[in-house]
């Protein structure tokens, strides 16, 4: 048996172990086992997977993910804001703006501190992707994708794609309670349009500044949060004139708020919380 | 913000979050928001609930149980095991055998250890209730409910019924793999002859000493162990002549293994393990 310090973090419901591999070691052949008996509620502590926080060459502190089922992430904007909380609260970086390297890529994130506590962090999230082709979607490559026609079934919907690194369908309604997440999601998230798949949004602009959200997302269903679902439905807004280039934009997902603003050098960033849960001491059984 | 400390246990996968009352000072308002707390796994530690550990002038060590949705339960036969572990592995208790109260009754526990860790625990789970009236079935109230014919739909079934102080319909078949839990499980467990609901077994026995298991437990559906239903089950093939009184039975179950014993005097003994997944401190948000 191997005991492995560890602390449970979340961000808006999103919730990971996380082991600091600046103190602790631990090889490779490990992580996939372990991100499996950690996560599993009854016989490891509960997750929806494993975050190593790890040295890098490349960056100020790096960061690798393994879900649930053992299987590889590239990144995670809901655990990017916890790694960069745990990383200043632990002093593996000792100043306020810092640099994370994830699977995907290396991202800017910065902190938002009061005698050591921090209450708020935000990333950048990088830039979103436009065309048709990257998305990816079917149809003539070079063009945007900004409140086309969409039929599903009987129903005529306006679409708006958005890729950040993930593809996204996002979809105006007039009031969120309404939105038809579980009837359409699933039929959505499948539809042969979107030869990948695709993570389906529903909002409401409230204003200028402020969209209610829900998401479905590929591969999971209906979830608390989703980071990259919440900066895809800014720039959506934005691309529709509802919302304006450089100003933040609050979405309210059913976890909580996230902050998005979609700056003029083309990069969004995300501004939210993170929680420590819990921390202490797991007993590997290997 | 409060810091408890805690210790996350399982037997058979049956999981709660254990709290030493003998060394933290918790007052009695928490208990119930706090088992709903750190219990979600979204954003707490994840559990089936909480099970405070507390000095009792009644017996050796006290528990209380908080289900997830902060109600109080009485008795749960894994959480019994881990208590009887913690409790010696850290020195509530420093002989083997001990008593231990609940909210339904107190109980004896003994345990099996070597320099001072425990490896297995047997817990007397009281005299079994075989009355009609006792499960509580509807019919001629005096009677034992041994094979008797039970319809359900076009299915005759062969019912033995037994309480351990919750209600279990044991039905016996030829090969746990085809057992109708999910089909039968549901519907038997609301049928109007159990005016409490029914907690639901299907039993292969395949020798005098070994049975195969799996139930579906009354509001919770399938699970992976239930204490109690081992005891009935282990108890039904007594009393249908195919095991004897005062022998080990093992019972299999989709979580691992007990040992059950029906002894002359009317008790029974289940044996079993528990496993400490880990422990450390929780932040209660108060």
């Amino acid at each position: 048996m191997m005991e492995i310090p560890f602390t449970k973090m979340h961000g808006l419901g999103n919730n990971y172990i996380y082991i600091n591999l600046f103190e602790f070691n631990l090889e490779e052949r490990h992580f996939s086992r372990l991100a499996q008996a950690v996560s599993d509620v009854h016989t490891g502590v509960g997750s929806d997977g494993l975050i190593l926080i790890h040295p890098t060459d490349e960056a100020d502190v790096g960061m690798r993910i393994f879900n649930r089922d053992g299987s590889e992430g590239k990144n995670c904007g809901n655990g990017l804001r916890c790694v960069a909380k745990f990383a200043y609260e632990n002093g593996i970086v000792k100043k306020d703006t810092f640099k994370i390297e994830t699977r995907a890529n290396t991202v800017e994130a910065k902190v938002r501190a009061d005698a050591g506590a921090v209450s708020e962090i935000t990333v950048n999230m990088g830039q979103p992707l436009l065309k048709r082709s990257s998305i990816p979607m079917v149809g003539e490559e070079a063009t945007n994708v900004v409140a086309e026609p969409f039929p599903v079934g009987d129903l005529e919907l306006s679409l708006t794609a958005v890729s950040m690194g993930n593809p996204h369908a996002v979809f105006s309604v007039d009031a969120i309670k309404d939105a038809p997440v579980y009837q359409l999601g699933p039929v959505i998230e499948q539809d042969e349009r979107f030869p990948e798949g695709v993570n389906v949004e529903f909002i409401e602009i409230i204003s200028p500044t402020e969209i209610n959200f829900r998401v479905w997302e590929r591969g999971s269903g209906v979830t608390q949060a989703c980071g990259t679902g919440a900066c895809a439905s800014a720039v959506a807004a934005v691309l529709n004139g509802k919302a304006e280039r450089d100003q933040d934009i609050t979405v309210h997902l059913e976890g909580g708020d996230l902050n998005i603003k979609w700056d003029t050098n083309g990069d969004v960033w995300m501004t939210g919380g993170a929680e420590v849960i819990a921390s202490g001491t797991f007993n590997y059984r290997i």
